[in-house]
């Protein structure tokens, strides 16, 4: 290793352990409460010391934000990628959003924070949580659309309606666990999510399509 | 009026102006960002002049959300007390929820950001944040169990797993409204609603149930 490598190396390490402690502080606090002087003291180093890492108290709340979206991909949609595109996929992307947090060691989820305190502020935080909330959004309404292409939603579903609602579905869940303590939270949001496919499913088809019924009507005519 | 009752009423009129400014700027930029300091170059006041009537800023923040919750009960339930127990009282207050915040002239939700800010930090706030919640999720859930006592829903409904799904319609709402400035906001948030509800209702009954089926059935029969 070459000693700019190392150099940049170690200045990625220092950033990605800046940025984890501010994620924790944001998923926990707020972004509102992450400054650099907050963050500063959480972690011991210097102001000046993270101001060379970060120009602003935007600019690192803007990276905590891009990292926690990149970690919440990377937990919730990475692993769904190996089921089969479909319901199953689906399923596996809405259940590995509901413990995303609880696997990253989060107590709250920083987007969610994000989002309910930035809506109505204009600025770059605001046009950076839209810009992943609409991506999130676009990445739900896909997965829908694929689970009709599999045959197994009906054509007649509203992907953008069923994304408004699996979002809901999610943000009550946040409320009942984290503000309620309730611990039916997580089967609740289970029980919502199957409501809400409910009225989409196609009818499973007759047992095995390769056994042809009319085999099976002969049979039991004998 | 004696010149005590005068004092009470100018002073009472203060702090009313004062928690006015407050939940505007907490439904605007949060709870977090609302500060003794920060309230009192808003409003153009003294700092000393509002430690007068808010001794620290948790009591400062803890009263604007006692007021807001104040607000919030008034605009969403208290229209919907002149509509008959079940189903359309249940609507009314969903109705009345969605277009409070524009009807009390907010540009968001005081509680729905208090309650993504705090529930992961215990103290006051978080104690009042829950308890206020609580109270309006008991207020829908007994809302939901007139309209089964009314004959519209069916008792088979889980009012619980209801006031769970409706918060989140809601809580979508608001990301789609605020964050997404999506159009369809409200138009989705109605249809979330009948959807929610269309496996709980009871069929209409057969025309007027005061004129006896069998007669009909004879009628027809002749």
């Amino acid at each position: 290793m070459s000693p700019i490598d190392a150099k940049t190396s170690k200045g990625e390490e220092t950033r990605a352990a800046i940025l984890d402690a501010a994620i924790q502080q944001a998923g926990a606090e707020g972004f509102e409460a992450l400054t650099i002087g907050s963050l500063a003291s959480r972690i011991g180093m210097s102001k000046s010391g993270l101001f060379a890492h970060f120009g602003s108290k935007e600019e690192l709340q803007v990276a905590a934000l891009d990292e926690a979206a990149r970690r919440f991909t990377e937990s919730a949609f990475g692993p769904a990628m190996s089921k089969p595109r479909g319901l199953q996929r689906l399923t596996a992307v809405f259940e590995n959003w509901l413990d995303w947090t609880t696997r990253a060691g989060l107590r709250g989820c920083p987007m969610m924070s994000a989002s309910s305190e930035f809506d109505g502020r204009p600025g770059v935080m605001r046009d950076a949580i839209a810009g992943h909330m609409q991506r999130l959004n676009q990445a739900v309404i896909r997965n829908v659309q694929m689970a009709v292409e599999s045959g197994e939603l009906k054509p007649t579903i509203d992907a953008e309606q069923f994304a408004f609602e699996l979002f809901g579905v999610i943000a009550s869940f946040y409320r009942s666990r984290n503000l309620f303590q309730d611990d039916k939270a997580h089967q609740r949001a289970l029980a919502a999510f199957s409501q809400l496919l409910a009225p989409h499913r196609v009818a499973p088809a007759t047992p095995a399509p390769t056994s042809a019924p009319s085999d099976q009507t002969a049979a039991t005519g004998d």
